[in-house]
């Protein structure tokens, strides 16, 4: 057996020319073999959607720094299983995600093809973790958050994750984190998420706006409180949804 | 205070004509006010995607034995928000969703975009039911679900949820269920993903097709293995994905 270095495989929801996975590539570079597989466009909001009605392409781009780089022509979870299915010739050691232009706090977990990739990995037993900062800028410094990837992953290929477990890895927008929180994701939903238009004929159409509503902001054991405060935020995610802990108040429910 | 009864939104991920939510609207349309909203076409597999660049457009269909009939071009999770923002004057009492073309038993629950519409109303607060069928077949018969669709949605109308809970409900193919248990979803993952394909001109492409592969078949815990055994299976769902139980063990991870 030779001893071989880490199969890192990346991916995201911001499409492989982002500047986020590009940095994130870059930063993990020296831990192991890295392969990119991502999205060819912008696949923000995507959650864990696959392409089930329509083929999928898959194209070799240039190397970037001699990291291999894919474009599949479909979601982040799409990505994920063609990378598997058709470009890794073993199972990687871990997957990343990211790092996402954007915030996928709280509940936006469920929304975001970032964490549709990472929870994707984790079902198939791959230790995955999705990073994101706080940040829509087109100039965001993804600078700062270097040393904090390469400790997480690092621990991660080292000593791996609990078994059906994800990482959603947060970092706040003034990106010079005062260090990092390991906490669970504020309870809350999106408000007056809509914008009314009319087309030029009278029609209404709306586009998707919002403001979150976090319903405990004063909460220190939750993942907003700390990225409002200047810290990074690493939020354990199961992609199996069951509420074990409910099982017995349902059945009891429907006992006549 | 008049005494309303109580307002019931229908949405589903096969589309607005679909024979389940038809079947759906028309069996719970005694129980209350129904409201169906609903995709405007097939976004099977949409998960809880939302539409963030591009406009929805929202339309008013014919009437179906007295219930209003909206469609949007969106996925599930667009239908309920834009439901919520643009058609309904309340919130709803009761959100249903389907009934599912097929299963969304176990990990499937994640893909799902019955699911999405059911996990969207629990984030917004409402009562959430999604209801599937182990059936793709244009002719599958909904009528031997009847009876156990009204039960369920009555009691949870008058009885509610959990706070953060929502059901996946799902009954087998051949369908006169024996019976309903009270299950936590089967662990498992797909396998042999994808069919391979290439273009005339010798471009390669997939196309999504798979096995499940269930990880614990003989386990009674489980909603496949009572589905395998003609059984309805209702499995309380938490959209909130963060693992609290983990949370000690990857603090500990990440100490120094």
């Amino acid at each position: 057996m030779e001893n071989k270095r880490p199969l890192i495989l990346i991916c995201n929801d911001d499409g492989v020319r982002a500047r986020g996975i590009i940095h994130l590539a870059r930063t993990v570079s020296s831990l192991g073999d890295v392969v990119i597989v991502a999205p060819d466009d912008a696949q923000s909001g995507k959650s864990s959607a696959l392409t089930v009605n329509a083929p999928l392409m898959l194209a070799e781009l240039p190397e970037l720094d001699g990291i291999k780089v894919y474009s599949v022509t479909g979601t982040p979870v799409d990505c994920v299983k063609i990378a598997i299915h058709a470009v890794l010739d073993r199972k990687p050691d871990i997957l990343l995600s990211g790092i996402n232009h954007g915030s996928n706090a709280a509940i936006n977990n469920i929304y975001s093809g970032t964490m549709g990739a990472a929870m994707e990995g984790c079902i198939l037993g791959i230790p995955s973790i999705g990073y994101s900062l706080q940040s829509h800028s087109p100039n965001a410094d993804f600078d700062p958050l270097t040393p904090y990837i390469v400790d997480i992953t690092k621990k991660v290929i080292s000593e791996g994750l609990p078994e059906g477990v994800c990482l959603n890895v947060n970092f706040p927008a003034r990106c010079n984190p005062k260090g990092i929180k390991v906490v669970r994701g504020a309870h809350g939903h999106w408000t007056e998420e809509y914008q009314d238009f009319a087309t030029p004929h009278g029609t209404p159409f709306y586009w998707l706006t919002g403001k979150f509503h976090n319903l405990e902001p004063d909460n220190p054991e939750t993942d907003e409180y700390w990225l409002a405060r200047q810290y990074g935020t690493i939020v354990p995610i199961r992609p199996d949804q069951t509420a074990t802990d409910k099982i017995d108040d349902i059945t009891e429910l429907f006992r006549n």
